[in-house]
């Protein structure tokens, strides 16, 4: 069996949903007919499947999870949205008049939250783009983003390019998500063998798969908030402060320690 | 990366579809706290992958594509509904008063019919199913459901089956989707890679996925009307009417030719 090939799957989705949202471009059709929704397939590499429906990556605040909003009210001027997929909150922050770029590594989502109205856009990596010259007064990590930080490995060198950003006084404001509440057997035990590993519990291998892409394979890190603390000790970074009214989803506050 | 298990992946499915749309039994959720959409997910062997919510297992006949209302006019007699699944089609049969049984190989699909009140249920294939002494009059493949013909060489084992199960008079009422009407480049090359490899263009190479389980790949058969009527050619089956008016979706009426 073919595999599928390595490409812009997320960007793809991003622009197929869009379309499906707002009737501008082609719509994915099932039989050149009936409307297919767009899904979002997501791979983990113990087997395990799941797909998820697209559309909430262009949901209006009114549609957003309640941490989502409180989430908002944490930024302080100049806002870096990273992983800003098709502009969700981007876009919601430029028309409260806030100075934002939103940062993806996807050129479909760039391309998307542009056609959407969002003026200051990046395609690139935070590593690469930390060695511009612009600063930022607060990076943002919203829909479970937190998990950018990958590994406690990947955790300090993403956190040190963050830096490089930093304007004085600045913040991460970074949604994550507790994985170690589940009851789920097959969670339960994927987070006991990535400890035997020597990888953090929930450390997802995962990889997006839509059409005929699928994305290379990377990690993305769900953490308690202990764990985090441990994540950020050294790198400059302290949490400052963490709303953990929904739980397992939290809201940490993250401020260098200068 | 680790390979799925094979299992009971459609059964599995239905079993949480059913949980979702009834509140009844465990409904799989989030991070253990936000509703979990039940997605159907179905790869092809080109390294093609579509998701799709499985919810439409259970609609109500209000909710049917309008060829599947007229196909039930066609029944006659007693009704083997051949991959009842969650017995979408069966329970409606039932509730009008037809004599309907509900075979599928999904154990979890059969429990799910079951407990929305299909009484006459068979959990096994058709093949090993002939060799029962009862008799229908009506073979029931809905739901896209002729691509259980899966292939040239399938299609008249799989007919001769039903011919060993049929009753004088019984007639087959099946559902395809001719594929060749698509301008997707994805769709057009399988077409012809197909054909290449001495396959119909249509004869898809799939598997089903959900969470961590898959099924065995399996073929299943997209086939136009004309290819349908070479299929059924020699096996005693002809086809009778073809109901082309949501192309390209038909409902196809066969006989025995005796």
């Amino acid at each position: 069996m073919d595999q599928p090939s390595i490409g812009d799957a997320f960007g793809e989705m991003i622009r197929d949903a869009y379309a499906v949202r707002t009737g501008i471009g082609p719509r994915p059709l099932a039989g050149g007919r009936l409307p297919r929704p767009v899904i979002e397939v997501i791979e983990r590499d113990d087997g395990l499947i799941n797909g998820a429906p697209a559309d909430h990556y262009l949901d209006e605040p009114g549609d957003w999870q309640p941490w989502d909003r409180r989430a908002l009210r944490l930024c302080r001027g100049r806002v870096l949205d990273i992983g800003v997929g098709a502009g969700r909150v981007a876009l919601e922050l430029q028309r409260r008049g806030v100075a934002v770029t939103g940062l993806d590594t996807s050129a479909g989502a760039i391309e998307v939250s542009r056609k959407r109205g969002l003026r200051d856009t990046v395609l690139n990596t935070v590593d690469e783009f930390s060695r511009a010259s612009v600063r930022y007064d607060t990076f943002l990590l919203l829909g479970n983003n937190l998990g950018l930080l990958e590994s406690a490995e990947r955790a300090p060198v993403f956190l040190a390019a963050l830096s490089r950003l930093a304007a004085p006084g600045a913040r991460i404001v970074a949604q994550g998500a507790d994985p170690y509440g589940t009851r789920d057997s097959l969670h339960v035990a994927y987070h006991q063998r990535n400890r035997e590993r020597g990888r953090l519990g929930g450390q997802l291998r995962l990889r997006l798969r839509y059409r005929e892409l699928a994305t290379d394979w990377f990690d993305y890190l769900n953490c308690s908030t202990d764990e985090l603390e441990d994540l950020v000790k050294g790198t400059g970074w302290r949490v400052k402060s963490i709303d953990g009214k929904d739980h397992p989803y939290y809201v940490a506050v993250m401020e260098l320690d200068i």
